[in-house]
């Protein structure tokens, strides 16, 4: 067995996870990421013990350790390069957790290691697989013949930094029109609070005062009950997840396409426009179709991808 | 040695190409597309013989030959499955060149094949390797771990048919603002025919009075002569160009990426502000970067491209 660790801002989600992939027992605990590196690996070892000892098994039937961590990874020295929301900078989390286990630790991007595990999550050892996921950003991961794609430098798979409106929204990342500002969960709040100002009227806006607040469900769910204003925001929104579902597409041709994040919890509501949008736009007219598919995994992907990354990289 | 073969649109080019890539004899003649796929191939057989006759040599010093052919090629089948500009469908390329010579007969989509000149043409054996190339169109090749990236269907690396511009020109392919739409040559001269009516004073009008008409050359030239008008071109222009490879170094991090195609031969004219954008816009902040390239091999990439793709094949 594996352990498998998801580093977030917030939360440190640790996990026990079989040869299969499948969670034998997870835990967590908050990152306090102003913390050094330090302690923040210390609460992963802890947390690395406890799921072993409480699931009734020991440290020594663990094989390898993954992590996926957000930012910038170097691979091949275990280092988290640079990352802005757990302020790290050429942090040694590999070195510093064998401090704690003799054991293979393999530190992957987060984004990465999730892919890796809706990839497992498949069955179907594709020989190329997308995984786009859909939070407060647009984040991304590339499987090509069964291993991680990242680049030569491990900075690959920024698919959500890539521009599809030329000299649109300013982004986090200095560039304008990236795909995240429109396909992200974060730019779907924005045009439902778009739409709530111009729609006094539409269900957008008793749903937002029920719950003080609008979240990426509100225009799913006031659409589902007819409300007009909503489908237009839902409409808008998916329509970009789908350009840039089919600029992969167009790119890569991959046998599977995964949408994961939160928002794919709307299963076909998001997933049969895509398809259909897709069908019409992808510039293969004459081969075999990508399987365009909804994230398996949901929140254990970086657990499960970080764990049997680890595995994949002990052989 | 190999015969390199680039069947185009309007003519059909032959090599012979040695063990490193270098064209002994080439030739060529015109492909007059209305013809069978059956006529096409023997005129390719009778090039193959002439360019290696003529060099001295003899067929049974050909290894084997490689041919690179525009529209969705299936490698593994050796067929053409659909190329609009060739009105062929389905046609057995390879099979049919075999009818003429007993020798292993690889058939690449001409991007993909012109990528492998390139990637061969750096002498560097890059782990990653993305290609552009702006014509009439925008192509695009990928080369990775040292293999013709294709996706799993052979369709993949379809880099000039990603939108860049949501809702933007309307494309050949049916979608809105593809890359093509903006950085292809194409495109190029259509924003140089507007600046031409719009500034009828500028130097783009001697220069296309001069000529008859506008081309790719028209902007850069009428720039370096100080013209205003044709200075706003050629940066709206490499502008798009610049957003197309940065989003394709996002995507891939390649070791290197190399702009080719007709005004490639602009040189650093168009290649440093191309760095300059990317430089300041690359989402990866912290690893090394990307080198970017002008192409080498010019119109020679699809005849080279084709054998060496033929050689790795045959290993």
């Amino acid at each position: 067995m594996y352990i498998g660790i998801d580093l977030g801002g917030t939360n440190i989600a640790v996990g026990l996870v079989d040869e299969d992939g499948k969670i034998i027992k997870k835990d967590s605990a908050p990152t306090r990421r102003e913390r050094g590196y330090e302690e923040i690996v210390r609460d992963m070892a802890s947390l690395a013990r406890c799921v072993t000892r409480e699931s009734g098994h020991s440290m020594s039937e663990v094989k390898a350790i993954g992590i996926g961590s957000p930012g910038t990874v170097d691979n091949s020295r275990g280092m988290v390069v640079y990352a802005n929301n757990l302020k790290m900078d050429h942090a040694p989390i590999a070195a510093e957790m064998r401090k704690y286990f003799d054991l293979p630790v393999n530190l992957e991007n987060d984004a990465n290691a999730a892919a890796y595990g809706e990839y497992i999550a498949t069955g179907k050892n594709a020989s190329s697989f997308v995984f786009m996921t859909l939070g407060t950003g647009v984040g991304g991961g590339i499987i090509l013949d069964g291993k991680i794609y990242r680049g030569f430098n491990g900075a690959g798979a920024e698919i959500g930094h890539t521009t599809i409106v030329m000299g649109g929204k300013k982004c986090s990342c200095g560039r304008r029109g990236c795909l995240e500002m429109y396909a992200s969960v974060t730019a779907l709040k924005a045009l439902t609070e778009e739409s709530r100002k111009r729609y006094p009227r539409s269900l957008i806006n008793d749903w937002a005062r029920r719950r003080g607040h609008v979240s990426g469900r509100t225009a799913f769910e006031c659409a589902k009950e007819g409300d007009e204003a909503a489908r237009l925001v839902k409409e808008q929104y998916i329509r970009s997840v789908a350009v840039g579902v089919c600029n992969m597409i167009n790119i890569f041709q991959p046998e599977i396409f995964v949408i994961g994040g939160g928002i794919s919890r709307e299963g076909d509501e998001l997933l049969v426009p895509i398809r259909e949008y897709v069908d019409k736009n992808d510039y293969n007219k004459h081969m075999p179709k990508t399987e365009i598919r909804i994230a398996k995994l949901y929140n254990d992907a970086g657990i499960v991808g970080a764990a049997l990354a680890a595995k994949r990289e002990d052989k």
